[in-house]
């Protein structure tokens, strides 16, 4: 005990070799796995049709997807067993994430990861996290509005719409014309508090099916604009 | 102090004269006021089209609505001001709602109404409510869904399909393979799975609108198959 | 893929027959099972007397509920396997629902649907539900009392004391002077804090009871003044 | 930062002369305050009558609380200013806490701390932490009641007793028949299981009204059975 | 069901002889246990060495624990099977409690009661709440920390102090600008947030250390300044 | 509405260019902002030392942080205000994060992350997901210990492991000798959940002195081992 902490310290620092725990970590993990993340796109056996099995439309939209994204994102492919839920999901995600708004496509994601980090969201959060990256150029905002978007320095306007959208996913029988207000001081028109109210409640809807069916982002979105 | 507590009972139950209060709950509300149920259809100011404004498809649409169920629902009148977001919304929830699945429409209606028992909304819990009375026959089954689910007599199928979409809507973030797994002992498919989950999470949405924009449901549904 | 989703919605609206789901959902229950409210009072084990084996002063007590209600409430018939605890029940119930007071009956009916709405009880909702409907001729503010009392339009004195008696029921360690002031301030007296409190309180007991002992309300209040 | 933290604790532990720090306390309390716990027996402004004004009864009940107990209770004492309420209360409180029952006087004093501790009920924690103390000889038992009590080594009766009181307490809508089947595996007959929630249901009373008027217990208590 | 409840209650105040219930409350327990509370330092099996295996500054500094306190802390105790963990343990703990600081002493003991108590920490509370009994000579003040520091007369700098460290300890995520300037607004400088935060943040570390290795106080404690 | 989804979205994936969102969100910060991380190390106003101003002992260790790390991490320089709470801090760190234990160092990191995932510890997610990411080579591992770790595939030791701190984190009053045992089942000595404790513990304060005083961690830690 005589020794003092800052001997002990040093010796940490300096006298031991940093060690790599790869080695040990993959023991701990199944011969052949690499990676803590499941490998299937969905934890359900509801078997996926290959490109081919899709109808035209279908592999052309995915097809834009690969272009576009170099990735087809696991939802679609997720929900490619029953083209009619596909068509369904993708027709009112384009509405509300990529349609004329009074919101940014930056807004929209902004909201989508904060929705996510209350709900715990891994596909989600991967996904729409590296969305927000990418579109802000700010990385740390990616991490903040994963990690705690109170901490984020937010101008008055996305701190009102967040505040907002957080409300509406942990209590929203307490949601009133208060909140409201509160999002048309900051400037916010009442087609944009719907367009708000909408994709906070769309991610409330695609959590709960990526936590029920443990849905895998894909694996490129974790270093995607860092 | 003397008078035992019979008598006290006797006299309030015989002596005194039963007086309906609707006089001075009325005064207690603003004088045209009839009722406590807000008189808005959305509590947000984006002018709602009349039919005449709407497209040939949507009054058709609407037409139809009145013509099976009585009436057209509040939450069509109130997506109806952007005929895109209408489309949307219906599409998905007619898919999930009333497309083939492998569970019944009432399990469908039972999942929303426990949903939105847990997220409080008015609106959901109305309109849902009436449709499990309406389906079932059952009037205690639609007042123990909305109440507490959990106090119901039901077999162990619909028991473990109600907690698992409880549990998915409470705390999405727990749901795992043993969660599942209690889905498959009850005797649900895969497929049924991906049901469940998709329409708790669309209910999970719809509170959601309901509650930001303060909807209110048709007041016709509160007396339906009492 | 192809058919636009008016048409599909169209199919579904038009097309198929209505299927009332009554005979599926028997199925479900058990054969002889007409509904999903169990058949007990309590769902211990305890005996209770037939109408013969009750006091006098009990029996005429049931008479005048019988006459003056059009039933026995459960919960008196659940308490009738001892007549003190009934004694001890009914005296300090009607003492602070039906005795004078500064709140009017239907103000303390309100208050014991909502504090049993965060509660969950069945019995309570059940019950007193019915008498907010009965008590303001108002279906609409008996179901906005038990779905979610925030939503109704409510004067500023019921706000405010329905606001307190739902923080006494779910964080009663952080009631102040200034929840207290709050009820002065929308018109309240000393005396009618008081009661509030002790009104709140008392379903804060019974809610507990009902639940410990599954108690189950009488059938009839579910189409009562609907 | 070059003396070893040994040296720094010694220093600390002889050198400083230990200094109470009464007279500051003192100072950041009003000057005539002696105690953090406020001085009236309920924060509302109604006058409670002096013992002469009071019924010959309550004066009699009054004289046996101080002969037995060393004083009266301040609950008894808020509530005398209608003796009507006073009876209703005192009644229940004797019939629950005092009658004949399958659960001994000190276990429904531990289910009345426990209920108390979840609610952290200042006057009840109090009042029936000390009852717990003296009718256990355990003053351990009392502190632990209040504190935690999972802590506590209980025979597998007061264990099983205690979680459903809780259980009751903080979640009554879950409360389920298995709830009910671990009080019976514990050797609780159907009437022991019906006092236990009642006991459980009256402190969940008694704790709201206390929180809602800021009532405080004799300060008496705090000393006793330490 | 006749007599009035005074009959009843006199009955028992008087015709009853005051059966304390030690007996059977010795019996309800293991025959040798004379408390609840349970018999080890730690419920990990870890063997504690005796005083003669201690180092000589360790020896020194229990002994000056024995002169100054009439007892060695058991938190002290259970560090001892490590000399290292207990030199860094007390190293941390004699800064934050014992150093200069603009916090007195009372000050840092009433934030680790009431951090305590959210966490309901037995040991934790036990040990400080003495503290707090001791250090103010108010001994309900320790009972109002540990039972609802709420309820408490406070002057407007302790309570603000108190605030931040519960808010702290049970949404840090929420803690923010507004939380920091309330302090500053109750007179307290920016070392002493520091402060206020390191011990909010210390016992948040301790009562999680005595909670999983089910860590007891000294019984010394329970009698302490009542 | 006439067109059909598939041709919505394809219009929006093909015809619309993309565009970046960087400008637009620049205008929303600040001018000169350039990301949505504060700026400073912590919010309050306490001068932190310039390296000339730190003792030689404080200077050569963060010397040695610049070597080995490439930075000095920003929880030191913000203790460096007062070095004898900057050597307590550190002692206590080092002995539980790089000591000798049963646990690894990347278990440690993951408890870490994992407990300040539940309290949203910005600077901690950020550091100890950099570490976790860098230890085991799994870029996943980290991204799955900041947004849900019970979604990870992990071995049974570290599933327990992680389980007990975050139940440790969340709900400490409720551990108990069960939850110990499903460490000791899973592999862990009497030693290890001794560690396991202290570092969920650890975590559980530096969350609550980071969130306090808005602690910001090195910008450079976003982009490591990605």
């Amino acid at each position: 005990m005589e020794k003092p902490a800052l001997v002990q310290i040093n010796r940490v620092m300096y006298g031991e070799k940093q060690v790599f725990e790869h080695r040990s970590y993959r023991k701990q993990l199944m011969t052949t796995q690499k990676t803590a993340q499941p490998d299937h796109i969905i934890a359900l056996d509801i078997p996926l049709p290959s490109r081919e099995e899709l109808s035209p439309e279908t592999v052309k939209y995915f097809a834009a997807c690969d272009e576009k994204l170099g990735l087809v994102p696991n939802v679609l492919q997720a929900y490619s067993w029953n083209e009619d839920k596909l068509q369904a999901f993708t027709a009112l995600y384009n509405d509300l994430m990529l349609a004329d708004s009074g919101l940014s496509k930056l807004e929209r994601e902004m909201i989508a990861v904060v929705v996510s980090a209350e709900n715990k969201c891994f596909y989600c959060l991967t996904a729409h996290g590296a969305a927000v990256r990418e579109l802000s150029g700010d990385p740390a905002l990616g991490e903040l509005m994963v990690m705690n978007y109170r901490v984020a320095e937010l101008s008055d306007r996305h701190r009102a719409m967040l505040d907002f959208a957080v409300a509406l996913t942990t209590m929203p029988e307490d949601v009133s014309e208060d909140d409201r207000q509160e999002l048309r001081n900051a400037g916010f028109s009442e087609k944009d508090i719907w367009d708000i109210a909408s994709v906070a409640g769309f991610f409330n809807m695609t959590n709960r099916v990526a936590a029920a069916t443990d849905m895998q982002p894909n694996k490129d979105y974790h270093a995607k604009a860092r």
